[in-house]
């Protein structure tokens, strides 16, 4: 069962499920996660439907959760409790869920393969995740959007202009290469959290920057990355996901939807 | 030997020496990499110091390089080559050389270690890497300085009044805690390479925004912090390092001293 619902927490134990911590009400950074736990049908709990979720976040974020002696303290969300262990950052929250649940290569054929999955997926989140959260955010992060509009406006020009074809025609050269392998995967022809991420990435990006997105998937340049993110949508337990309350919404998240941002590059 | 000098490139073995792939006449982003190499005592090779190697760099950065069927391209440097392997972003490279270099927690002992060690780095990197390189590229990595300095004064502003302080309480916390043990150093009682990074983040901070931490130094709230700084120089082959012509001088690369930036909070 894959679900949103609280779930019964244990002491340290092989099948104990997941818990996500993020900021309940947005997609964010916590739904690259959601995806591969989804995708692999793992049980978690996830405290954007948790009772009482945004406490146990701010308690993180505040610093107040209690030294366990055996984990750093997190600096902010996602964090992943599996067990005693309580790790963050989304892409090493990524490698360590997708070496668990299949979603890198094999070890034993191709011990460096995730490594190689590592690389895409944390280029995908610079270019795609975090590059779009500062446009609209250029300067400061403490600071309303409505406080740096004409910070954003400039960066969201040049973002569309000059950095999302160049990350979009980076990942079209990747899924033809010859290590992309056969089939819409981007490393070995199979699929992994990179995938997912890439899927993710791309969805936010068109709901961000709609005008740019229909402008480069008319042309035709990237035909392959837009592949990618339909195959990825019509995985069984991905469209099922879609389809289900647990995918909330984009709001006031990474990717937000400002009209005088959406610019025709 | 642990060597900026040429060394000869031999196909894949355990004994073949690294080959960084970094801009040359910067520390930038490769100089995480450097650090780790050295401290480890590895054979390398660097294209900051090797004829031509500035043509490599450009070799990968404008996609020229052939696709070998095992690697997928990588985007942007650092690049580090090890046999066969061809992998890209820093973080990455910093856990596969921790990895096979001591430079992560005994795995028999600690399964996960290698996570918590990833988080800290990615965390040091974030806060006090990248947001550092946005203060002087706030609107666009593609133009000059100069062309988005009123932004630079803007965001350095916020970064030295909120985002700073908020990075090194959150490292003197992490300092602090039963997690890491006793000794300088940030988890398990051990040097990892997520030390290194925070030493290099520091130096690099340092350089950029003189002031401000000069006054968080006076301050006397992040002794611990300050002090790992001052351990990590310490150490006799990173000593050695730093007195080599390796080290190269900031310049025009992530950290960067401009008069005007250096804003005293």
């Amino acid at each position: 069962m894959a679900s949103g619902a609280p779930a019964t927490r244990q002491q340290s134990s092989k099948d104990e499920p997941y818990h996500l911590i993020y900021w309940p009400g947005i997609p964010g950074r916590g739904e690259h996660i959601r995806l591969v736990l989804e995708e692999a049908g793992a049980q978690y709990t996830d405290t954007a439907f948790t009772e009482d979720g945004i406490n146990e976040v701010l308690g993180f974020v505040k610093g107040k959760v209690p030294d366990d002696g055996i984990n750093s303290p997190p600096l902010a969300p996602p964090i992943l409790e599996h067990g005693d262990l309580v790790i963050s950052q989304t892409s090493n929250i990524l490698q360590y869920l997708g070496t668990r649940l299949g979603l890198v290569p094999d070890a034993d054929k191709d011990p460096n393969g995730v490594y190689r999955v590592n690389a895409l997926a944390l280029t995908a989140l610079d270019g795609l995740s975090n590059e779009p959260h500062d446009c609209h955010h250029p300067v400061a992060t403490g600071l309303y959007y409505e406080d740096q509009k004409e910070e954003s406006k400039r960066k969201s020009e040049d973002y569309v202009k000059n950095r999302l074809p160049k990350f979009m025609s980076y990942f079209e050269r990747v899924l033809g290469s010859k290590s992309s392998g056969s089939g819409p995967w981007l490393y070995g022809s199979a699929l992994s959290y990179a995938d997912l991420v890439l899927f993710q990435c791309v969805d936010g990006v068109k709901f961000m920057f709609p005008k740019a997105m229909a402008k480069l998937e008319r042309e035709g340049k990237h035909t392959k990355v837009f592949a990618l993110h339909k195959a990825v949508a019509e995985r069984p337990r991905i469209r099922a996901y879609l389809d289900s309350p647990r995918r909330q919404r984009y709001s006031n998240g990474i990717y937000r939807y400002y009209e005088e941002l959406d610019i025709e590059p």
